[in-house]
């Protein structure tokens, strides 16, 4: 399964003028903040080139803000590569640790975490910049879209922890993607990286709700596709493809071409509750400002779904065939290079 | 300093009908999860008489719905008093439980606990009732508001267990005040109470904001004053009375004046908010039915200033003098009779 399965995207999207400047100083601050911990963890974590991931979804962030949200974008990847197949009561650390993440947004800024690990410390730190200017609504909102991505992780990790992943149902398990993807919150960010804020009767309205949930399956969807290979070495049953093949009996590349198919039907989907935008605008009564709000809050949505597209085609974190100390860390059901978790 | 310290309100405030229907539902059900553990636990419990201050705080809710608000109350109030100053290790347990209690409403509703104490089991029961038929916005709203508290309330514990409860200073303790006293989430509660949603572009509109944390300010200082006999008995010196005293060095008697006095600023700023109300409304151009839901949300924090006020005027949790076991374990620095972190 290539990793360079390619969609009809019908957007182009912009990429930040402050890629190599940013990148340079977060790749500083990861080795600074001991969120690599090997020369092979530095290499490996270079090689999936985030930083193009953040300059991509958040094309209009100012030069500081570029090299923050590449800071978050790195705690959440090596965060989520935490667990260990080996020693499956890690499981409690992770889950541990992701609570302690949830707790960080609901407290002052500048609190200093309370449960200390690499991956929180770092959080803290991100999160007073990212909150930094926005109302008590968008932190309410961000707070809680990414507490769910974070409950969600836990689960997944909890299911391979008892043997259990690549169990569910294609139902169950596109319920349970669109959680785990960590999209809502990524959104969210758009706002900030840009510095305005979707009007919260817009972000209430059913519509926006949707779009925003198909814009998670859609990304998800595509994730799996382009991460199968990844995903298989690692022995991770929680994927699209893989779930075909179980659940409907289909060889690989009938469930690849299905996984393709429902992927496209999302992003389909959603084109079309975004051709009704300007109705709920003119329903809400809304302001030219507020708008012009809206808009960019569909644009936001828009970098997301070919922002991550464009990245996931090219980046080494999805590479098929993979040689080296973290290959061979993947393949022994071992998540990542470096523990992340440990003081 | 006597609990029947009196306000003038210039609002009287319902009492629902069902208050003993529930009780007695309410009841069987706090012994039957284990919120007690110990027939004198009970007895204590018994005496706060937390069904009123539920049927006083959401007047309008239906008898099952009552019974679910009940059995809400008790476990935050019975979490609140588990801290024991002779164990200063078990603030890590209270803030693993306080993490957990955050992370349910973030879940799939119906999800067990994944940290297990008669607590987290009774909350996770709680919350598929209590956020039954809400918007994701209110849940949203919900679960920010539900996590500051619990932040705070760790943050409670901490002081206490390195020995700085009541070291702070009096805009500081002020500032802390708001966030512990656990106002927001009530006031969002009393929306489920009565099956409607305040506007989200009123929720987020500064008047609205203001309006929360000004009656949040009212019900922490008013609740200082009425609860300081039983802090002063179990030594905790997060109280604005002991603030004023230590920081103002007023005598006892001239501290509460203050006390009183600063509670009685706060009331009429709250006031004076209130009134400008339907000039945000028409400022919104609010509909006729979202004029109404904000009438009602409005309703909703004045039944939480007289409510709370009326009920701890009698409630046998802020006696004075009190004897038996309850008041051997409050001197004795053990926050309650009974140990409910434990499985």
């Amino acid at each position: 399964m290539p990793q360079d399965v390619r969609f009809e995207l019908p957007f182009k999207t912009p990429v930040s003028e402050h890629l190599e400047f940013a990148r340079e100083r977060h790749l500083r601050w990861v080795w600074d903040m001991g969120l690599v911990r090997s020369q092979a963890g530095f290499e490996e974590y270079q090689s999936w080139d985030l930083p193009q991931a953040a300059a991509r979804t958040y094309p209009y962030a100012s030069p500081d803000d570029m090299v923050v949200l590449m800071n978050w974008f790195s705690l959440a990847f090596l965060f989520d590569d935490q667990f260990d197949a080996g020693r499956p009561d890690r499981a409690d650390r992770i889950a541990e640790v992701a609570r302690e993440l949830i707790a960080t947004p609901l407290r002052p800024t500048g609190t200093a975490p309370r449960v200390v690990c690499p991956i929180t410390v770092a959080w803290a730190e991100v999160w007073s910049r990212l909150s930094d200017g926005m109302s008590l609504t968008w932190r309410t909102r961000f707070a809680a879209s990414w507490g769910r991505f974070l409950v969600a992780h836990t689960e997944e990790v909890d299911l391979a922890a008892r043997g259990l992943a690549g169990k569910l149902g294609l139902e169950e398990y596109a319920e349970f993607r669109r959680r785990t993807v960590g999209i809502h919150h990524s959104i969210d960010a758009g706002e900030r990286s840009r510095g305005f804020e979707v009007p919260p009767q817009v972000q209430a309205h059913p519509l926006m709700v949707r779009m925003r949930d198909l814009a998670a399956d859609t990304i998800g969807f595509m994730n799996d596709i382009h991460s199968f290979e990844r995903e298989r070495r690692r022995g991770d049953g929680h994927n699209l493809i893989a779930v075909l093949h179980r659940e409907r009996d289909y060889s690989w590349e009938e469930a690849a071409a299905e996984a393709h198919r429902m992927t496209t039907d999302c992003l389909d989907a959603y084109l079309e509750l975004e051709g009704r935008v300007p109705q709920m605008c003119d329903e809400l009564a809304l302001t030219t400002e507020q708008r012009e709000h809206v808009q960019m809050g569909v644009e936001a949505i828009q970098h997301w779904i070919n922002g991550n597209y464009e990245w996931a085609l090219i980046s080494g974190r999805y590479t098929a065939s993979k040689e080296g100390p973290a290959a061979l860390a993947e393949l022994s059901g071992k998540g990542s290079l470096d523990d992340l978790l440990a003081v």
